[in-house]
């Protein structure tokens, strides 16, 4: 393959792009025109992406109106989604319809730091123990150490695991409203190097994999990354009937048998239907990483059934949004967030408060769908 | 909130699109730009998506060339990726163009089933039993009531888990070039139907969460869902010191200490640096199931280095993707896949094997990437 | 520390173990006399145990009568439990008291087959498959190479994990009524030096893990690992609160939020009270491996209250067990057997479900008991 | 079954037992005369058993000389094992020859703290999130009512979890030289109660299973439970060759791809090669709870090789014994712990670290052997 220039060309500007699409062009024997039909000044994109050619045009719609009485979100939200599943923003929509005439959906951001964690090679374990004692000794300085790279970010504390040769340092910051990924790395990276020179450790890798980014993991569950948000909503049985369709019964049974038992056979970390649907959808159309989806669907979605109507609660360990930096500067992102009211500083708890209410939207409607068939009718025989 | 008309719009034209914005512009009090400038006649769409008001414009670039030496994939490759990740695209085509220089890259699929699976309530254990025997003895007619639900599927087999008066039926099905899942779960809900009426056990779901779609799952690494593929390069020293400036054993260390040691610290499914990174920004450039990033991120990445190199693969248990239907069909994404070879029939493993490919060189340049830094250093002393 | 000559003494008889005594007596400055204090000729336990100086004493007591409706266990049975723990052998009893009362519990054996899993090292990706079809097209050899190895073993499949140069092997046997982890191991060694020669792998441990023996893990919960067995159990409404003093509500209620929701929190593979309580107990009694407790452990409990009462059920995928070979041949444990009627050949099925209905019971008790507390009085006011 | 008087009697002296067991004796038909022989009064073991019948006799060998070097655990050890499982005192034996040849094994304790994770019902999150500040503002009354309960414990802190209506507690106590569990539980019930008074909350099980008691767990793993202990040795080429007929390279690969790569592969949580055998041997010869065997194979085992020979570690976050309180009172198990000078007070912390070093000893034994196989042939040829 014979490269052209206009493949290496690194430029930025409509004219860098276009040259590099015609060398795509050439190369693979094909035009490109959708592609090529994006609505931006790409030098906007040029900390968001390398080797631009243009655009992926993903389908945006709107959930809701859905009510939110969270700490950060209040009052009504339409809610854009960037999806190609079919049903999908209609589904969430209903669960949204039938949650709002409930009362709304309640939201907290129960804890909030974003995680980086190091691993170094020590000599052994009492190298270990000196390094992590060494770390405890010199905290107040490791914070200035860390506070030396950012505006915005403050490293909160070190939490150690020692294997070995291997000394992993999970560090918690807070990051404000970037998602702070970036921050976090910055900073651990300056921390690492004090560590290193303090300790006479050899730092292998800023990321050690106990962060946990990207990878599903029961620490991201038990500790929390980013956001821990739990959302809740009651509806009573009337609406339930009429409006899904299905007894808080069946809902309630069908997601013990699924959610619960199911994921449990499964070895499964996440115990809810489809929570990384809604995150995909609400990711990409507000500029957030959607590759961070994997550690959102380690969602809870609990049901519970009492004589009066359905109780259905999400708890999500690990929401790790911003609203600030990353995607979010970019124009279809940008005003994804202006619709919800995120745009900017201040805002990523309500953010993140959307995100649960969202999923619990799309738990709620998708249950219930489920719950409506055989096992539905099976409940209302017995008058459930 | 006082919902205009526009927003109960359920039209898939130009106009109907324009009016559901308006409807939102005026809900929200702000005006929105970026989102109505979309390339493409929503009624396109309209299979995808509900409630469209415009497009997410999500930046696209290209890595690559990459040499592919696959089963379905061979030659060399411009891989689209879609991502609003700052030096991604760079990283993994510096990972691609070291690969290359090696020979490129080899990939294989090694399995191929879409799954479903459904869980039933029955009487108790003497009922599951009985349930169990009558499919066993009853596959020809289910897999006859399943192939009468489409063209292009077919069921494979039916793995049962008995717990309780809960009957889990894992159903996997070949779904040639679809992602399948559409097809699986329509051809579950006739063999579920004929499984009820047989046995008298009551549907409770149609997912019972042993499937497991979007939720990350120890049973798909083992058993594999969609495609399992598996990817290797080796890199000589020389080239690896000199384009990735890490010695092989120094990537190899920096690999076991954090994907194998750190991954298994974290409670993780995920034993790889950053998998899902190349996963959703190509699952969003060629219209595959973001939310499905989820499963792919349960990736193995080994590196192995002796005298002559290193040695580096990915083994990808769940790679759920296809080259029709769903968000393919869509103008961007359909280019995409034009860009790979991979529009239309045929092409699915292509795909799988080009995914694998791709995450094995942004693993390779992420992993020598932290190699590089203090662990080079101390490799190149002793002149490892 | 100068080793007396009796520490290197070999021998199996009493003056040898007494010399061995007296050696460590010696050697330690104590004397030690509960120790000396045992039953049998200990040229009995010379497969059992090296270095022998005399017996752990543990006292053992037994629960019941229970009755118990299995395939292989019919009838009345007084089990066994040798333990420290206070107060377990009363709880199982107690469960068995109620179990009995209504009926009995239900158990049955769902599938059957000792797994070892050997890893190799292959050249690559390529390597790796032509080695995988060398085995698929050589199974019938496999298996007679097996078969020359054991009197009672079959070897019914391989299951083939490929991940970059590792090639890993479930194998499958049927082991008759010993345990089958020698058996299998045996008959492993000679099949991979087969394939070894066969395919130019280079076996590097005969077991690599994914059998998985003694540690926990996910694949032994989903393929099943010995015998897979279920067990259950339904209390009327009536008896449970006469007898346990809770409600089938409440008692459902505490499963529900401890063993599902609780064990999903804690990223836990055991999804049950305290089985590996009664596991413990029964394997130390009658001979078995107690560190196969750690698969047993990977149980079920799930709990359901309809209006007429409590169904209470166990899955416990992986009960390792023999009754022949290994420790079933000593005096105490030995007679254990008999008291249950698992002496010997044709009967490791029987205490497989014998396994399965005292975990039930032991469930059931500590289940009730918890839920008989502040969550009880709640049920109660509720009138539930 | 007619139940004799016998089978009801309740009392604990050797006339009680003899009764017992001649009803046993008659119910099932069949004479026990093993059993029977017991040698030390069964009042002795009135808080370990009810129904006692006699004991199970499990041999008893030692496994050493080793030398530890530990904070707690200094000089040379003999270990008790209690097992029935052919040649694994002499593997251990063997690797501890082996490491003390090599100077030794060190060990040390990085944290201790037992656990109780309650489960209460809550409304919902507000009720939720108010009872959590309820506790962070009465942390100090809490810890003086659990102090109330107990003479050594001490409650040190509260995690809180809270997911919908259920709100976890996992409640981290100091135990001395108790293994702890019946303290922390004691006190948990006195703590809940304060809780259930001050916030409203139900409680609905002192055991929530976040705790994580005799369940698999990733949260022990990763926050610990008991103690969390770690030890290393190193091995000289040279002696490894010499005694354990592997090349530190060869034991090093057989680690890596065995205890990660292939426990991985198998969703496990346990990364070692069988160190639950150690475990079970040693704590069923010194009285700790057989069942713990499950936290306590959550043990990760890695090796590296260097030019100069192999460093091999063990960390295990969740080993609980106790050396006082149990099954440590009755007489074989006392003189084990007076084998290792851990009887009584103030010897937890050492009986972890030989609770390491053993596993460790049995660690390197294994692999070695596996190593020493074709794969150490391989490494011979090549002069690795």
């Amino acid at each position: 393959m014979g490269q052209g220039k206009g493949l290496k060309n690194r430029g930025n500007k409509r004219g860098d792009v276009a040259e590099r699409l015609a060398a795509v062009s050439e190369e693979t024997g094909t035009e490109y025109r959708a592609i090529a039909d994006y609505g931006f000044d790409p030098e906007l994109a040029s900390k968001n992406i390398e080797n631009m050619i243009g655009v992926t045009q993903v389908p945006l719609g709107f959930a809701g109106p859905v009510t939110i009485n969270g700490e950060h979100a209040k009052g009504s939200f339409l809610v854009p989604l960037a999806t190609t599943e079919g049903a999908l923003v209609a589904s969430v929509s209903r669960g949204m319809s039938v949650a709002t005439a409930a009362g709304g959906i309640t939201a907290r951001v129960l804890s909030d730091a974003m995680t980086r964690g190091p691993v170094f090679r020590v000599d052994g374990i009492e190298h270990g123990i000196r390094a992590v004692a060494w770390i405890e000794g010199n905290m107040a300085k490791l914070k200035d150490v860390a506070g030396a790279t950012t505006n915005h970010g403050r490293l909160l504390g070190i939490r150690p695991f020692l294997n070995g040769r291997n000394l992993f340092l999970r560090m918690s910051y807070h990051t404000a409203d970037a998602m702070g990924m970036n921050m976090a790395t910055i900073a651990s990276e300056a921390v690492c190097a004090a560590i290193a020179e303090g300790t006479g450790a050899t730092l292998v890798s800023v990321s050690g994999n106990v962060c946990t980014d990207k990878k599903p993991a029961a620490i991201n569950s038990i500790l929390g990354r980013g956001k821990t948000v739990v959302a809740e909503a009651f509806i009573p049985k009337g609406l339930a009937e009429a409006r899904l369709r299905a007894s808080p019964s069946a809902i309630a049974e069908t997601a013990m048998r699924k959610n619960l038992v199911g994921s449990a056979m499964a070895g499964s970390l996440g115990f809810n239907a489809h929570a990384a649907n809604m995150v995909a959808a609400l990711y990409i159309a507000t500029g957030q990483d959607p590759a961070q989806v994997v550690e959102a669907s380690s969602c809870f979605t609990t049901c519970e059934s009492d004589g009066d109507g359905l109780y259905i609660a999400v708890r999500m360990p690990s929401v790790e949004v911003g609203t600030v930096g990353g995607g979010t500067r970019l124009p279809t992102q940008s005003e994804a967030l202006d619709m919800i009211g995120c745009k900017g500083a201040g805002k990523a708890g309500k953010l993140a408060e959307i995100v649960a209410a969202t999923v619990l939207a799309g738990e709620l409607s998708t249950l219930a769908a489920q719950a409506a068939g055989h096992l539905g009718k099976a409940h209302g025989e017995l008058g459930r």
